[in-house]
């Protein structure tokens, strides 16, 4: 059994690159009373890794260099010294880019039930990505009957649950999303009501005139995954007391971040702003969990992967998504 | 009894100047059943007529021109054909920049009790300025035991009480405020802990440090009344799970609106920015104006007045205003 990982090899100044990543053989001691060895079946990529691999303050510890890049992976028990895992059990974790991980099994990793849900969906729809719709949505943006919701990265992973669980709800949905692919993937499979092509309106006068189609009662909630221009002319539509949740802001990732350009705005449509990350609401995803696992389930949330093959290919995969080139939940298949 | 009120002649672009007011000569109608005239003894002036004087969207109706000039106003009943109001009476009500205005008696004006509380009190710290005050520290920031609350403008109406009700409740207070006349009253008439001149910290870094040498512990609660480059310092100072009260951003209220520099500090602190309008919350105007007014009358909130001599000196005044040079509540006294 031979393990391989990538590791960070330097902090990426502006657009992350292959230079920045190492692939590495890696040992694998014995496994010591209580642990257990997991195979890795996917890898998730996610826009947050790009803020770790930065040295900068943020809200969580940066990515060490040399260390195996962290992220959350979906995989099976080779081997267990752990009662309470068998060897076969299916296992949600943050294991990182590797073949095989190492557990302690003090609450490091999830048994997973896979008779009604794929595997590679608990690090989707039935995930952190999942669980982030579900909190923005409703805990921070609490839409109420009548209301028009609007999300950025609509196709995306967290994008594409927080327009279904929406209209799930009864609501008006608008989703935002980039190439008349990803729109009429939007609209037609995953029911919003309409999907606004940004790559289609690439100024503000083009993306306001089409959000004012979109929307015609205005915005009253919004959740935000992008920044820039789109916060920006979002804000221009959101209705008095308007909610925005403040999820993720990719479209400064890679350099200086975005001003926003009307910021009296909060003031003047009496909006709130508020930024969250899931992983610190953890007392919730047992809720959130079940309510999306029982709609994964009987195919009301629908969802989509954009499957790389192989570790190696984890980098140039990563760098896609963050160019917005995947089409839902981008993962990594190992097995 | 000759009336007299100044109106809107045209929309300022940009800075206001006095070609923008006409002071005129006006006729007093014979009251009906059920009005009454009131004399005006202060009209308030606050920057909020700024952006009512705009003809742009915003959360009121603008200021029509050739219309006497909105704003509030304290006075006395000096006739009545309403039995619930007596010649005499003091009132507060919205009767606008005129000698004499009459009232429908139905709502518009409210009889104030000047026992303990002088009549001017009812324009700022025990009106529409402490209500501000009292909403978006009580009910947006929320602070909590051992936070930091910070707020600009500290020397001002709102500013000034939001410092002192945040003190009388146990957290530490820093306040920003223009000059070190301003901020010695601050300091040591107010008693805030720290107050910082903004106009000795002209640029972001020298500010940053004046706020990092001010809030050790950083800032968790702050009570916007400024916007731009003061903001966009306190919002790099904000712990995480910080509230902002987004009550005014004057600093772009003359011109093109200040962009927000570093939105992605909304995520990366998760932060709330809230912004709020205190008119839209009258039923708790009863529950705020008790409290303060007992925090007035027995010298726990302490306030400062700004006083301009007659109805001709209101624009001048108002332009002061907008630039700060008035220290503590503006009034124009018209008795």
């Amino acid at each position: 059994m031979k393990n391989q990982r990538i590791v960070l090899a330097s902090r990426p100044n502006g657009e992350p690159s292959a230079e920045n990543f190492r692939l590495e053989d890696a040992e694998l001691s014995p496994l010591a009373e209580g642990e257990l060895r997991i195979r890795n079946h996917y890898l998730s990529l996610d826009p947050y890794m790009r803020g770790r691999m930065n040295d900068g303050k943020s809200y969580a510890q940066p990515q060490p260099i040399d260390e195996t890049m962290i992220g959350g992976t979906v995989g099976e028990v080779v081997e267990s010294r752990n009662p309470k895992y068998a060897v076969g059990d299916k296992v949600v974790g943050f294991c990182g880019w590797q073949l095989y991980a190492t557990a302690t099994g003090k609450g490091d990793v999830n048994k997973v039930d896979t008779t009604h849900v794929p595997l590679s969906a608990y690090l989707g729809s039935v995930g952190m990505p999942g669980m982030t719709a579900w909190y923005g949505l409703m805990k921070i943006c609490e839409p109420k009957a009548g209301e028009t919701v609007c999300v950025d990265s609509a196709s995306g992973a967290v994008g594409s649950v927080v327009g279904q669980l929406a209209k799930l709800k009864g609501f008006r949905v608008v989703g935002i999303a980039g190439g008349p692919d990803k729109c009429a993937y939007v609209k037609n499979e995953l029911g919003f009501d309409e999907c606004i092509d940004y790559k289609a309106n690439t100024d503000p006068k083009s993306l306001n005139a089409a959000l004012k189609a979109a929307a015609p009662n205005g915005i009253d909630c919004h959740f935000e995954n992008v920044g820039g221009m789109i916060l920006d002319c979002v804000m221009q539509r959101m209705n008095a007391f308007g909610r925005i949740a403040m999820c993720g802001m990719i479209s400064g990732y890679n350099g200086v971040p975005i001003p926003m350009a009307a910021p009296q705005l909060i003031l003047m449509s009496r909006l709130k702003i508020q930024g969250f990350i899931v992983s610190e609401h953890m007392n919730l995803w047992p809720e959130g969990l079940t309510e999306l696992g029982g709609y994964v389930a009987t195919g009301k949330i629908k969802f989509r992967e954009s499957i790389a093959e192989g570790l190696a290919s984890a980098p140039q995969a990563f760098f896609d998504l963050l160019k917005g080139k995947n089409f839902g939940k981008q993962l990594v298949k190992l097995v």
